[in-house]
């Protein structure tokens, strides 16, 4: 969202002692307080619905009772909070119930790796192990590809004003045209074309890395033959598979892993954000074996033993036991959308365009701010929502899947009236 | 310290399901359980005295009681746990605190910056913001230096297995040598020499990052003169000085910063680590208000609102309302440097050099294997205990500041005595 | 061509003196001796037809009648042979001829920059004029463009042998589609979208840099409406255009510049083989004055100043003072294009298609192997041919400028006496 | 040299229509004409001592009668002038007479590599083939290092000015201190233990490359101790050496390499400059054959088959066959230090410090502009004679190696006269 000027005597701390790199506090002026659920109160006692879950990293609510029962047995029992790499009992059971939960069911073979616990780590240390195993240099990423902001990820990162924050230019890496990029143009056969011929300029790479959904990059939804293809790539050309899976993944469109209905089997799977449960930091990086060749300690850090997140995590998975949670997703995914189109339909100006899947949708606008105009609006009535896009023209829906359908019609209410609102004025 | 070969029933679920990058759980083949202070038992019951402290995360020891308390309170009270760069109730109080208790009584004018919640984030954001002011790319980092594993980071880190890690060329800085690095020359005037002179192929540098302590590095400790004279080398070209405290500040070598004896004043200084408190994911970059020229969210991430965090890192700070804790740190230090000159005049056959200051302390072995044989044999005994350098050749003791003299005293012992075992082998 | 097998007792010398590099005298296992116009003798008295022409640096044919004389006039009367940018008489002299013979009646206005005597010299400054005016690094270059072999030359060529030896990864570039590079796609769709869209991962570039007929990319030449559309993207983005007509350029496709058909008007030109007249090394980089904003030597080489080649250039430029000599091309290269396609449909079994324009054509063929071996066998009869494309499968003819019918008429015929034998086999 | 301020009626063409980055016809504006070994002329009929002698391109001197007589009776024979890397009569011949005359009495076994006619080609060339061998990057160069302008040798070059120019961060490089850098410090001691260190953050680099005499970076020679010990480094680690000897190789410091009296044995030698003889573009690159590991036409390009100057080059060569030549060289090189000492002795205002060996010699001057200022006055004296060094702050003496006692006196003596005028003022 871009920074509204709004300020006031309750940010005074922030904009005091903070850094001015701070973002979400320019847009949502208020000091928050408590949450629970897909609710959020501030200081003065003011209730959101929260249609942003932490850009994604709450997809199982705020303050779920279980997690906080076992956090809090934890802690009161002395249980080791930060342990590195180190063998403890709450990275043991994780590992057991990862497995036996989310992998074995889905007849994939994964070795986890646990990379740091932010999403950009994850990101660099799915392109290194591809660059060692393959040998080559260069990733091919995506057209509004968002994987993070350390050099490496941000390398493989489409916007340029994040690009430029990084003071260097960014290399080993080629964009290539996301699903539907081009009007009227086939992404694939560029891309093939480019991996065929050995004059194109463009070497064989170690890896594709790919959102299945592009979040911040305007919820741009691959289709799933697209992805079936660029698997099809991959595997013509020896090209490893990364798929991004850090806001897209964590059933967050429906399935835990995004790419499950496409029917890929990528080689490597970066995930962060909701695998931590609470929205603890925790990141994943999940390897195929035969490409998880990685010397003791090649790629390490200091928080990769988060064990407060590993007990959230533990308890999330539970949620994936049937099929239950999945399917209620799905219902949910199927109201937003029709709302969603209603809306369009309704507000004609807005020249609206629905995008994305599960609960992981958004409107693009066409007019130039009034996406951000749209959430600011909907932050004054009590929702809080967010946009994403090269020129910040979506507005973008991540409501936590534990949303019941209240909820959901409530903030869609609100988002209604402010987008009328907004273009009433 | 180097993986060993052993292996056990206990550690099966790692080995089966994890990746080959884990490291820890090689030296230390055990599941620990739970924590206190400068202890930690496995799941057998096991006790041992903990000279690690998580890399340097755990300052403040395992489980503080008043951090336990905080933390279960906010937890029932349904505090927001994950925010982002939000304002919240915790991000408030702690930048209040670190301003009043920190900054403010030691003259030093800091915005405050957060990073994501690892080191490598902060030192990211660091050379980002540096190459921004400065319009510059070249980052001059010093030899045996260790700032992080993604990708910005890593290229001012000097461990050559590391740096291959990255599959890449890494660019854009220069490494000079550190205090003492070549014996009977001086890295200062050869530092100048490079920069005075327009042919000497290397660019004027946007910045000099450096820890005043190499942790990784082997224990090296600046010295205080050497420090000036870079700051003064920084000034007179105008450089940004960065100092990487993450290992060493936070009270590590007795003040909370790391360079306050040097009476130098830095222009970035990254922390992590133990500004968590409680050994919970964090991170703060701070830059003097002149450069904080950062665009709202030209670096950002997921995970910056780590308010678990906030908490124990505010009940953290209050250990430095007095000077106690620190004049408590500096009598450990000196008790701790004795017994290491005893040790090694006790074991000639080291050939041992004590290295480092305040409780970040070391001994340089000459064997090759042999700090990884004494690490490992302390670990039998009781002693949780690691190496670091170039060839893993230092014996590295990092014991939480809040332990006891005793627990000090018994921990050297068990040291003690697995060198005079490993030697007698 | 693909380095044959062929060697005998005359190539002693170089097999066992000269690199393994050396590419020609292993498809041509002769050695030569003489050469007048449009044919060349070998030690033993055999005669070839020239349809190579010193891949495109003899126009003008060998051994000029005129430029002989002004050559040898020139070295007995003691003239300066080498002068680095030094001024002298034929230095000024050329410059002269230059401006009023090309440059004015064309209505172009360029300084002319002698960067060193090879086309990658001129590649390199015109790379690094383009960004020192825009302050931008990145240059557009297209799928088979090939350059130079310098570094600065290779990052903006295709061809991934080439790309391959130097031995480091390449940067500051980025590979789009040439005109009809993929079936049924439109490359100017594909670079304006990358260009509008600031999520794109592609930055705004310094330059654009194209040959408007890629020579040893394949001989594909650009449709006319496609370079304007390129010179139009660059004039929407402020993106200078860099025409390398180094090959195509000094009258090879009709006009002395190859892009004068399409009527744009390039930022930078680099012009380089046959500028020299007599195949003597010299380049020259075009520069419009506005974007001439070299500081003194800030690009600079030992032999910018090869007086001889200026005479012979000098000379050369008279053939330009009317349009009989731009007339006569064109004649010979609608003769060439018949003979081809008559070619081209008596032996359906080469699935040849018939490429470029003016003296700069071809016929890609589809067997592998198989330009190869077609110019193998014409070089045995008596026709120097090359062969060009990504997979060598592009029999490519470059016959001197000055050829007369006859001689084209009688090359065609042992071309196609060759192919007969080789498609026989 | 700094480029003067001085223009008139004689320079208008040249300052109407070439690029300002013309540098020479600044400092010597006039239009030269007609040379003869020692000596120029220009179009006014003023004679000039030449001590400049083509930047080390004429060590021969201008227009050696037998050189012209050779050159003419080609071009009458219609003799083949480009022959990109087909065999020819006069390659054949210069391979042999420089195998017979040069490689074999010096016990050197090297493949002569053609890799286009500049210095600059023949560097690209040598970094390529040691990275091909090594499989490894970096390349170690040192400070004030020229080694040329394209990319690749840029990127191994020290000044700022050039470097700046790239307009692209250069890479793939380290800068090392040479012989004698920093005062009081062991420039051997550093560069051993950067590479001893794994720890460094200086990669094992591919090759170290050197001149013996740093000709552009200020006349600074290498002690032959401080060379052997450069060999062993690369011996006991396993880097190529690459010796570039365009400058300080054909004779200039007194022997046909400049390394020989170190008694070291480079893998590649870059050869340009006086390579060719007459001052006409030629470039060679030695390599040992056991590293000769290129592809056919893996580094190419338009001009390696440059026979007129084989022809004049093979001539050459001819001044090799017996000792007297060399000879003749260090007894005016013996002069020539002994004057320059009695000039610094009797003008103490210089500052004055002599540098170089052979006939590669200069003053250092102290003061800003002094060096310049003496070049100019010199030039209104009939003496052509430039700076070098970082502040170009030495004048330096490149006279043809076959000036005679005479021409080397007079030109002496106008440089002191000049010195004189100058520090008058």
């Amino acid at each position: 969202m871009q920074a509204a000027v709004l300020s006031n005597a309750k940010m005074e701390t922030f904009e005091k002692l903070e850094s001015a790199v701070r973002s979400y506090s320019r847009g949502w002026p208020t000091v928050f307080e408590k949450a629970k659920g897909y609710k959020i109160w501030d200081i003065d006692g003011k209730e959101y619905i929260d249609f942003f879950a932490g850009a994604g990293a709450l997809n199982y609510g705020h303050n779920n009772d279980e997690m906080q029962e076992k956090l809090i047995e934890y802690i009161k029992n002395d249980g080791i909070l930060h342990s590195l790499d180190m063998g403890t009992t709450p990275r043991k059971k994780f590992l057991e119930a990862f497995q036996e939960i989310i992998l074995t069911p889905r007849n994939l073979d994964y070795k986890v790796m646990f990379p740091g616990p932010t999403g950009t780590n994850s990101v660099e240390s799915a392109l290194k192990i591809a660059r060692k195993v393959t040998g080559r240099d260069t990733v091919i990423s995506f057209t509004n590809a968002f994987h993070g902001m350390t050099i490496g990820s941000l390398s493989v990162t489409g916007n340029s004003f994040k690009r430029h924050g990084a003071g260097i230019p960014l290399h080993h890496s080629v964009s290539m045209p996301f699903d539907e990029y081009v009007e009227d143009q086939d992404s694939i056969a560029y891309i093939e074309r480019f991996l065929e011929d050995s004059g194109s300029g463009v070497a064989l790479p170690a890896a594709i890395i790919l959102e299945t959904v592009q979040g911040e990059g305007g919820i741009n939804a691959a289709r799933m033959e697209w992805l079936r293809k660029i698997e099809r790539i991959c595997r013509r050309f020896n090209i490893l598979l990364i798929v991004d899976d850090v806001q897209a993944g964590c059933g967050r469109t429906g399935t835990f892993f995004s790419f499950e209905p496409a029917g890929i089997n990528p080689d490597v799977v970066c995930l962060s954000k909701s695998i931590g449960g609470a929205g603890l930091p925790m990141a994943l990086t999940l390897i195929k074996p035969e490409y998880d060749q990685w010397g003791p300690g090649e790629h390490n850090g200091t928080f990769r033993g988060n064990n407060l997140a590993f007990i959230a995590a533990t308890e999330a998975l539970n949620n994936w036991k049937s099929d239950t949670f999945s399917n209620e997703i799905k219902r949910k995914a199927a109201l937003l959308k029709t709302r969603i189109t209603e809306i369009i339909q309704a507000y004609p100006e807005l020249k609206g365009e629905a995008r994305g899947r599960g609960l992981m949708q958004g409107i693009a606008t066409c007019g130039e701010g009034l996406a951000s105009e749209i959430c600011a609006e909907s932050f004054k009535r009590g929702l809080i929502v967010e946009t994403s896009g090269p020129k910040d023209e979506v507005v973008k829906f991540l409501p936590p899947l534990i949303i019941d359908e209240e909820g959901l019609k409530n903030g869609l209410s609100i988002l209604e009236e402010s987008i009328n609102h907004v273009l009433s004025k």
